[in-house]
């Protein structure tokens, strides 16, 4: 039975973060944030000591960061923007931890990085905006004056992030395979995607 | 247990229509197309012999197409383009097959226009373009010398027609409870849809 790397990009507010978790526990398989991915990312890229001990030109897979710089690029950022560079590695994090097996990672444009992979079900989460400002006060605990406005602000950093990067375009039913809305009620939402999940996987896809 | 009334709008050659009458059979409920629809708006609305058994003032719900008819418009279009006039009637025809019950409908904007209705789950399918192509040419017999710009001339249509009398836009994930992509396979999008519509109704939704 073929098993999915399930990517969940979702407007801010809507509960993509914990759908994506719950799908993982039920499906049984690992959970990846971007706050995970990022985090992997700047340890194993700027840590000198590890760099040391791995070697720049270390070509083993699980050392991704180094294998880049290893690509004799000159210099650490290679005349490129932090956030390139940050990009770059995270794209290799991405990849790395999907070659590991089934798993959840939701943000870091997962699904534009892992497009070629047919493991792949790209999964985008989304809700009216007074459930997602209700969600980011009470939930989130987020004080802002105008927190509509602040949310609205973290949608668009996270479409400016992904249309700058992918090629497609955020938010857009055509780039993914399921798009949800968690007005649905965030347990239908964990029941849909699982669903979807456990058919592609049982070979029923195409 | 809620059951829901399931709206499928669809891209040309997503197979959306075959997967809207499968989830209908799966579920049990009926199924209803756009040609089914605008058949019984005609026949209902156009039809002088069944008018002058109703009356022109009939307030009775199976007579929608009276009922508009005898809110005393004067004239039988009453100023509108034959189009407005038979997007009402079909509005009421939609309406009057919610009313009734748990169903699907696919096509004519169903999703609009039972937009308040707390059982409603709202479905997109989309494809690939090669695909949707390869569909139309193999399942639909389609024969027109180029096929692609032909698929996407009915997707402006059906885009155009949205447009007009919706708010929202067609095929943006946002205006949608679900959005899925038959590229996963009509089996599996079919799970999808009725794995959403059983969670929606088993009282897991918000």
């Amino acid at each position: 039975m073929k098993k999915s790397i399930i990517t969940v990009s979702r407007e801010f507010g809507s509960g993509g973060r914990t759908i994506g978790k719950t799908v993982a526990q039920r499906l049984g398989i690992p959970y990846y944030d971007k706050e995970l991915v990022k985090q992997v990312a700047l340890e194993s890229g700027f840590d000198p000591k590890y760099i040391e001990e791995q070697g720049e030109f270390s070509p083993g897979k699980t050392h991704f960061a180094f294998s880049f710089l290893g690509r004799g690029v000159p210099g650490v950022m290679g005349g490129m923007t932090a956030a390139d560079f940050l990009w770059t590695i995270q794209h290799n994090v991405i990849r790395d931890l999907a070659d590991k097996g089934p798993c959840v990672i939701v943000g870091r444009c997962a699904d534009y990085i892992l497009r070629d992979d047919p493991r792949r079900l790209s999964v985008f989460v989304h809700a009216p905006l007074d459930e997602r400002v209700r969600r980011a006060r009470e939930e989130y605990g987020v004080q802002e004056p105008n927190l509509e406005s602040f949310v609205l602000r973290q949608d668009k950093a996270r479409a400016s992030y992904y249309n700058y990067f992918a090629t497609g375009k955020w938010g857009q039913s055509r780039e993914y395979d399921l798009c949800v809305s968690s007005h649905m009620g965030i347990a239908a939402a964990v029941a849909t995607i699982k669903a979807a999940a456990l058919a592609v996987a049982g070979g029923t896809g195409a």
